[in-house]
């Protein structure tokens, strides 16, 4: 075996202290969102604070630069040294992209950043609750202002978007977004316009009351029926649902109970569970290099919707859950039927807020919103005309109009935090999760038989085996190709939800 | 108003960092203790030891050295600098005094001395539950060697023991120790002859079935009870029962919930309190300095025994607790007066397990590994032979020898974990409780009718304005003086006892 480069040696411990103090700073947002006391914000806000700085120092700092350096050229991102393993060419190739972006921001900028967000953040709470754009409307300029200046900091050729919506996915464009999208929201309309002229479902017992204990044993049920590592997770309960993974030994997940709405509860946990066993499978072994990270958001973001959607809300699923969550209901559900439960919680309809929306709109809310911050960014729409913007696409999209900002424009906190760029990737990651149940279905014919007789560890196994196990080995499209044999489409999911919703 | 050193400022601003850093590392250990997925032991090790290097890295280091230079003289820690405030002399004096102690550690003696007893508490563990002292011996042996190392490291004249006492215990030394504890070895020993004479106490019902559901009532009645800063605190379930304080601001308890002793809970949520009452009484504005740091550890146990055994275990307290109390248990304490319940939960009675030990025998217990542990550390007394000077000690001490090693010389951690020269702390906070008892009875001679009538926050506004305010403003010495009007000793503790079980 050839003797491993010292510098190689050194950016991998250092590579691991930075990821280990990242779990850190995980656990410190994880606590705040679970278990914190009410009165204890103000010095987490300075541990948050004093950690970022820390790691954004170490990731940008000399020492990494010089590591880095004595391996690849810093320019290029060429390596300078022979001999490397695949596995550690890639971790270069991973290092060399974070640091050379990262390095731009000067940490005034940073800093800057995260104090005006944080502040916008808090605002924004108060803006949703009173329905009140104007008190927003100075912060959101503030934030498109730095989030121009970020991108013209990072760089781009075509569109400032691009710059920002590298960070999430690196294999995606303006460009190249404009034509996916226009193409899908065509499909996804005319789609919505066929469904809607179907009859109508019955969903009121979807909204009757179902106390915490309840719900929380339901939890427990799920949490044991999916294929997960339960000595490396747990589930609490936080006003809106996360997951974070410290480590893949440490992966958690938080759920929301809300009275009159038990199957928010259950595909809560069946989405963020989606997530945190994507963590869960990444290569432990290489815990502190890009082979232990998540290929991209949208990567991510396939992970947690082929459980929720793809698998959660199939009939297979509920052929084997169904029986136990009648025990946990049995007067609420007593009447009712699997298929009647099952077209429940499929009904399509137009709706204001994207995380209570059906598969078929779901893409529609996140079309808009990439609609309207590119116009934003571009300084196309100025802040104070979003809510008419929003009003206007609404009505384009959904054949609705939102009655408040609060259903409106100030239904998400993304863009009080700086995440402009962000939201593409929850669509794509439903195309990224239909491309990958088509291989599945190759992979498994008989995978809807073996779903409803209560097996999901072949499914777990299967996505590890094809996904999780590589990390930031391959990209995006190098990740769909090695899968599916295809590029990357919307072709899979629009022929999926056809064949769901317009098949009887 | 003079204008600020800037050495001044940026060793505050560095010492700050510091006990941020120091908060998240509290935050790791209390995930540990309670809500830890159980399979993640591996990545938190790492994380602890990689902040705890840091931290001792920032306390060592030259930026520390060179602003703390600027304002005193190194070498005896003098001030250089005029016109320095009152506050600002005391934060100097004991940023010197860590500084000089915490630089003598090499960091690789400290790195050793943490791998050697992170693994010797997991082997304590085991031979604990196995009752196999010799599993334990070899590694009790190292520690030892590596606590004469350290005591050798930091610097003696009389006693190596004075080393590491000091570390816990600035104000004692081993040969006041010796003569402290001699004296109230003598009162306490002769106390337990006469009490022992005295007719016996119906204590069964203590030791009844009481559920999980049922005792975590009482836990929430008890917290609502006492005069906490609730936006500030929680309580949590552990193995062991633990207090830990991140700041002023986030200072939270555990509890153990034992079947059959339901009174387990109800003492240690009281000690536990009486600690975390300390912390969130330090003054939050000094955040990151000593004025906000506890006096010391006996200062520390004195608050936590105030409010366990003075307050907790005192007629007063249960004539306004009791009805509650009944409310939760109607069944149990169905025939149990006040007077009943009272007598059983101050049954004194040798017993072999220093946490489960009453008011009179707890300082027995604690001297008994006072000198134990002085003995080891300088040698005439063998690591093989500490099962047989346990159990000489033990019959000698309390006039019972322990069936067993797991319920004698290994029931304790703190060995394992090298903590040698803690044990004392845990008597001398008893002991200054009791002064501070006499100086609250002059301030409050009508305490125990306010008490009775349910009224605890003119006890914490007492505390708060006598001893918690402080910080480390005076050490023990002082601070007895300043609130008692006398020196430290054991005089008001044994007077304490006298009254209380011998007047009747």
């Amino acid at each position: 075996m050839a003797k491993t480069h010292p510098a190689l040696l050194d950016l991998k411990d250092l590579s691991k202290k930075i990821h280990t103090y990242q779990s850190i700073l995980s656990l410190l947002h994880w606590d705040q969102e679970t278990f914190m006391p009410k009165g204890s914000i103000t010095p987490r806000t300075e541990q948050i604070s004093l950690l970022s700085e820390l790691i954004h120092e170490q990731k940008t700092g000399k020492a990494f630069e010089k590591k880095l350096g004595q391996l690849v050229h810093l320019g290029s991102g060429t390596p300078k040294v022979k001999g490397l393993s695949k596995s550690d060419l890639i971790s270069l190739r991973e290092w060399h992209r974070a640091f050379t972006r990262d390095v731009k921001l000067p940490p005034a900028f940073v800093k800057t950043f995260s104090q005006v967000t944080a502040e916008a953040s808090q605002i924004w709470a108060s803006a949703k609750k009173e329905n009140n754009f104007k008190l927003f409307a100075p912060f959101l300029s503030r934030i498109i202002e730095l989030s121009r200046e970020k991108a013209s900091i990072l760089g781009f050729t075509e569109h400032p978007y691009d710059a920002l919506l590298e960070t999430y996915e690196p294999c995606m464009t303006t460009a190249k977004l404009n034509t996916l999208f226009s193409g899908l929201k065509k499909e996804l309309v005319s789609l919505l316009k066929k469904i809607e002229k179907k009859k109508s479902v019955e969903t009121r017992f979807l909204q009757r009351k179902v106390d915490r204990e309840t719900q929380k044993a339901i939890t427990d049920s799920l949490l044991s029926y999916l294929p997960m590592e339960k000595a490396y997770t747990r589930c609490d309960i936080s006003s809106h649902p996360f997951s974070i993974a410290l480590h893949p030994h440490d992966s958690r997940i938080t759920t929301r109970i809300l009275p009159n709405a038990f199957v928010s509860n259950i595909f809560s946990v069946l989405h963020e569970a989606g997530h945190s066993m994507y963590e869960m499978g990444l290569p432990s072994a290489h815990f502190g290099t890009p082979l232990c990270e998540a290929a991209s958001l949208t990567v991510h973001e396939s992970q947690s919707r082929f459980w929720e959607t793809l698998i959660g809300r199939g009939l297979p699923f509920w052929h084997g859950f169904y029986p136990t969550l009648k025990k946990h209901l049995p007067h609420l559900l007593k009447n009712i039927s699997l298929k009647k439960f099952h077209a429940a919680i499929n009904q399509v309809v137009p709706s204001f807020v994207r995380v209570e929306a059906d598969e078929v709109t779901y893409c529609l809310h996140v079309i808009l919103r990439f609609e309207i911050e590119k116009e934003l960014l571009s300084g196309n729409l100025q802040p104070i005309d979003l809510p008419e913007a929003w009003r206007e696409k609404t009505q384009e999209l959904l054949g609705i109009t939102p009655p408040s900002d609060t259903l409106g424009c100030l239904q998400d906190i993304h863009w009080s935090l700086g995440d402009f760029g962000y939201f593409p990737t929850y669509a794509l990651g439903n195309l990224l999760a239909a491309q990958f149940l088509t291989a599945f279905t190759k992979a498994h014919p008989d995978w809807e038989e073996k779903i409803a007789s209560g097996d999901l560890h072949f499914v777990r196994i299967w996505l590890k085996k094809n996904v999780h196990q590589f990390g930031k080995t391959y990209n995006l499209e190098q990740l769909t190709k090695k899968v599916t044999g295809k590029s990357f489409s919307e072709e899979a999911y629009c022929a999926y939800l056809k064949k769901k919703y317009l098949s009887d």
